[in-house]
């Protein structure tokens, strides 16, 4: 079944997705857009990044969820800036709900504006929201399968977190095996396997922000 | 954001789903919509239901997937008749791909029709596909907290199923609270705990299964 529209709105997105990366880009902003099925790990890892790079980076979240204001609220907590988009049933952010919750933000000085999407393996990854980067959540407890399932999400992604290690001795999970479905959807994203809960695994992920911090600030 | 034409999908929809369950409705076959998180663990459950209960029913299991028959292949592994969707990105099924799957199906003498929808907890909820009960799986490892963030499936269910029981020990998850969340938003919810990979609590399943087929039979 094709729906015309569909693409109608896919364009309508790309202009406003663009009017975003450009004022990221002025702003020397890294702009990360990171998505996951519900209850992967997104806002968890958010909580160990911005605590743990509080003294390096000034960052921003973005939260995007149906209902409630939780992760907001838990993302706040830890001293960051933090806005809250409520779709109200809508299975993604778009630009335009991007752009208005920019309103609320202040931008300057910023290093990093996370926007953590809503938890949906799927229709996320069609909507850019004006990232340099798309950043993939599997948690090990999904199962090894997921990247070959949903692999829009795994092939436009730079890197994937393959969160919940600390859960692998008690699940089925290869992670050989997600690895090279991931890989050969996208042979250049960088892997990193981690556990929020107990907080291992982060430091290869928090060189490649500062990487990428860094690549965004000399542009 | 509202966009017009999505009513009139809906709409659509709503006149196809009205086919489908006057179809299963004629023949007497309970219809299941079967709805969670990717990797809550959909197709373990249909594995460990249509081999328990292969002497006592007549099943058949039409899966939805973006890409891959790899749920298919493993339900048919089970004996039971199976017919792969591939949505080619599509976020959830509906009905028209019911009903196109039902050519490819021996209705006579069937007692249940399992559809697992697509892992989304929020597009596959707005889509009827003439069912009789819409049933909602959620993995423990996901949250206690996705009752409240992703109301409308857990409100419209007439199940829940908590899978992963057997991680537990291992995860944050308080069955007391996700239970009392959901009775919030749907007093009538039956909500059973259970582990499909340890082989835990699937009785009280069944049983709801064999009350619900013999009242589809009675009508």
């Amino acid at each position: 079944m094709k729906i015309p529209v569909v693409r109608n709105i896919l364009e309508a997105n790309d202009r406003i997705s663009k009017q975003l990366k450009k004022i990221f880009d002025e702003k020397g902003i890294l702009a990360l857009n990171l998505m996951s099925s519900p209850g992967a790990g997104k806002t968890s890892l958010l909580e160990r990044t911005l605590t743990d790079l509080a003294g390096e980076f000034k960052m921003a979240v973005i939260e995007g969820d149906l209902q409630t204001d939780n992760d907001a609220q838990r993302v706040a907590a830890t001293g960051a800036q933090a806005v809250q988009i409520n779709t109200e049933g809508g299975c993604h952010l778009d630009g335009t709900m991007v752009m208005q919750a920019l309103e609320n933000i202040d931008l300057e000085g910023l290093d990093i504006m996370f926007v953590e999407n809503v938890g949906n393996l799927v229709c996320p990854a069609e909507f850019s929201v004006g990232e340099d980067y798309n950043v993939a959540l599997l948690s090990v407890t999904e199962g090894d399968d997921k990247p070959e399932k949903y692999p829009l999400l795994f092939h436009i992604s730079a890197v994937m977190l393959l969160n919940k290690t600390d859960l692998l001795p008690y699940v089925d999970f290869d992670l050989d095996k997600a690895t090279a479905h991931t890989k050969a959807l996208n042979k250049d994203i960088e892997v990193f396997p981690v556990s929020c809960r107990a907080n291992e695994g982060l430091d290869k992920w928090y060189d490649w922000l500062r990487q990428a911090v860094s690549a965004k600030r000399s542009k």
